[in-house]
């Protein structure tokens, strides 16, 4: 059959992991139609199945963001260079990845205006008209858009120079309150990812070396890729006084003094998208946990005699009745075999597979087919409104359980910098060492290994046994 | 008390509609908090208040564009010069308001990038890639985004430099299933406007001067404001094969012969929040539908003596608890008098206001109070959860019947030319008129009144007494 042969063709395609990971990446997210590059460099489409991943995350992100007190609103994409230059190191940071908008129609303009890399400057700017009283505070807003930075070297959804984030921004009256808004936001983001995209992750403060263009303190979630490589998966800055200082956010105090405000900002972007394919993809393609999973279970229906299809067809329409709020896909095209559409699923990662042949109808059951451990299950049609969601629930903890492990198995230990670049020579993954915040010894890491510190983790426990001295522990990883 | 006073003078301070609509237009905006100026000259700051109203829009307005098969995916802001001057009418269109990007970090770009005015080129060249087969057909997507055109005058929502919206783009094997479409995305628009937003809309074809650049023909929802000007509030246009000639997005049909696909493109926008301030507006503030309004029902606490106040407080919490999934917000401060909050809640057209009063209490009920008629009814706390969504039904219903009075009363007709001049040199509103789709005339009477010819109506049977000789009658207005 010609639709086996290209069926064939289709899965063969595939780079294995193991061969070429990066080459495997690109791959899978142009196969399962997650994205596709743009005619601008370094852009890219995020196309439906992809956005619909997209859409899943920023739901239960949202909810998260409104339960902890915040607000969305619109900040415009466009911010007057002169804005931008305020503060010194933010713009250092920031100014080299820019794209310049110099022509409004065919008029000149007077100042050069900056796409928004980031909104810290624009919305200072606000926050210092709004902000009036302490009553005025704690001010706790939130973005969703588009932001571009120019980027040398992109991949989709890893490094592009347009991408989408939500980006928090948070004023407050004094520096404790600061701080707690920073760390409920760095435990809302490790539960996020590890709840809902069971991407397992460390947590911990960054080095001044890493840290945000502008900010006192930078905090992170860090996950790790089947490659071994590290992925910055979200970020949380205490931005201390340094933008209320700049842009003259102040409020009156109870007693009637000027103080300057106490800042926050965090974000996390597409790039999530990219950091589940590298997480829980294999060699047959992607694997979706189900909470962000678009198509939670296909059915498709089995039929060789055209006798058998309406039977085969009205079943489905049972099945999709019983499914409860289950996000299900059928998949009744005549032009493809059971079995192309079953590579096909599977590259998609689509978390459930459902069966309906002959027998299964005969059965009154459907055959479940699980995309992470290929383990299958008849499901009776009157059982599956219960038991569709328990094995989505399965999935979802086997998917975490199986990268937690991975994740684990690929932290090692050292307890001096040469035994942490031996590791690196031969390996990668995270190396834990105890830690005097050198930045000198870090940035001889980083040049003779590639390896940089991703985090030094709040929670010291798990790496209690090589601290020494009182030191903290640090974390390095080569990283995207 | 110092409250009072200041209440007194916040609600003085709003302009009467009567005495000048632009200016309370612009008050009404900023006092409710809806939205800001932005320091780059014609972009806004959207507030949570108001990002709340198009929130509820893209919820309401998203599950119908689902529900009606499509997509959503996000595409590039950024278009080469080159693709946007693909389509001879588009560029000449959109090319003297676009906003150019010219350098990326210090580098200066080999071609200009235009910030996306409307997607047309950009995703035409996308489809070209994406469809091969009558099996791709039709391809339906829409993306939520912002976009930007260089305005030389602004207003907030109404024509800014930035604004947000969501723009349909579909393509289709015929031209007859193209048209269908077309009208099948005019009919959710005016369903979305008159049931979610109680905007009563005229639905109609617009001539050729007034059509979208690059379509063969543009449908619109056309609102009336109540200063009697016109507001186009939602646009479908069938693109005919234009776009799909230029960028070669073809198809192989059943019979192996490439064709042409057909398309749709469509979009409604933020300026649908200015559409609703000044449908519903009054001297007192905003009146929101409730169906969109972030906060449906406000409840004000009232408590002269201390020992009132903890009283109050737990009567509300049984409230807030009785309300079911009404959109409640409640509002115990302290250093507000209750007269001052009634007139804030009125200002920002919050939909009921429930007082909360000791004898209230005493009879465990509150006070409703419609924002729209002052109509008050006490309601016993056991019946809030069926008689609040009842009386949110009732405001939205009422809002919408009095928009539609209101814009019926203002349509006019007239029988000539010069009748309608004489009409526009008097008064404002629509005027319908037999026409024959003479271009000469319709630029003549824009001249000569600043009238436009807003939509020849689908639906023809209310203008049937004027309609002479087989010919259409077309609407005219000054519009924004």
């Amino acid at each position: 059959m010609t639709e086996s042969a290209s069926n064939k063709q289709f899965v063969e395609e595939l780079t294995d992991q193991g061969d070429d990971f990066a080459r495997w990446y690109n791959e899978v997210v142009r196969k399962a139609q997650l994205a596709d590059y743009a005619p601008v460099r370094g852009c890219m489409v995020i196309r439906p199945y992809g956005f619909g991943i997209w859409e899943n995350m920023q739901r239960l992100l949202d909810d998260r963001i409104r339960a902890t007190g915040h607000q969305n609103a619109y900040f415009p994409l466009l911010i007057p260079e002169s804005l931008l230059q305020l503060e010194a190191e933010h713009v250092e940071g920031f100014a080299p990845q820019v794209a310049w908008v110099t022509h409004g129609g065919d008029e000149k303009l007077e100042e050069r205006l900056a796409i928004r890399p980031t909104s810290e400057a624009i919305i200072g700017h606000m926050y210092s008209r709004w902000i009036e009283s302490y009553r005025d505070l704690p001010l706790l807003l939130n973005q969703w858009c588009n932001v571009m930075r120019w980027e040398k070297v992109t991949r989709l959804f890893l490094r592009t120079t347009e991408f989408l984030w939500q980006e928090g921004h948070t004023a407050h009256a004094t520096a404790a309150e600061c701080q707690e808004e920073v760390l409920r936001i760095l435990e809302m983001y490790r539960d996020f990812a590890e709840s809902d995209l069971a991407l397992p992750v460390y947590v911990g403060r960054k080095s001044e070396a890493e840290k945000f263009a502008g900010a006192e303190m930078t905090y992170s979630i860090e996950a790790l890729m089947r490659d071994g490589k590290a992925l910055q998966a979200g970020t949380s800055h205490h931005l201390g006084q340094h933008f209320a200082k700049v842009f003259d956010i102040t409020y009156q105090d109870e007693a009637g003094v000027r103080q300057h405000v106490w800042q926050t900002s965090w974000g996390v972007t597409t790039r999530l998208i990219g950091a589940i394919v590298m997480t829980h993809g294999d060699d047959q393609g992607l694997r979706l946990p189900p909470r962000i999973a678009p198509i939670q279970a296909v059915v498709v229906p089995i039929w060789r005699k055209d006798a058998e299809r309406a039977q085969a067809l009205e079943f489905v329409e049972r099945v999709r009745l019983a499914a409860g709020g289950v996000r299900l896909h059928v998949d009744a095209r005549d032009q493809y075999t059971p079995g192309w559409k079953y590579n096909e699923y599977e590259l998609r990662g689509v978390p459930l597979r459902l069966e309906v042949g002959p027998r299964d109808i005969a059965q009154g059951s459907v055959l479940s087919v699980r995309r992470d451990t290929r383990a299958k299950e008849p499901i009776r049609i009157e059982a599956l409104a219960a038991r569709l969601p328990q094995l989505l629930d399965e999935v979802q903890r086997d998917l975490y359980r199986s990268a937690r492990a991975f994740r684990d198995d690929s932290t090692a230990t050292a307890t001096s910098v040469e035994e942490l670049e031996r590791h690196f020579s031969e390996r990668r993954g995270f190396v834990a060492m105890p830690w005097d915040d050198d930045p000198a010894v870090e940035a001889r890491i980083k040049q003779r290994t590639g390896a940089t510190l991703r985090c030094v983790p709040l929670d010291q426990r798990p790496f209690e046994h090589i601290a020494k001295d009182g030191r903290s522990v640090a974390l390095f990883a080569r990283a995207y």
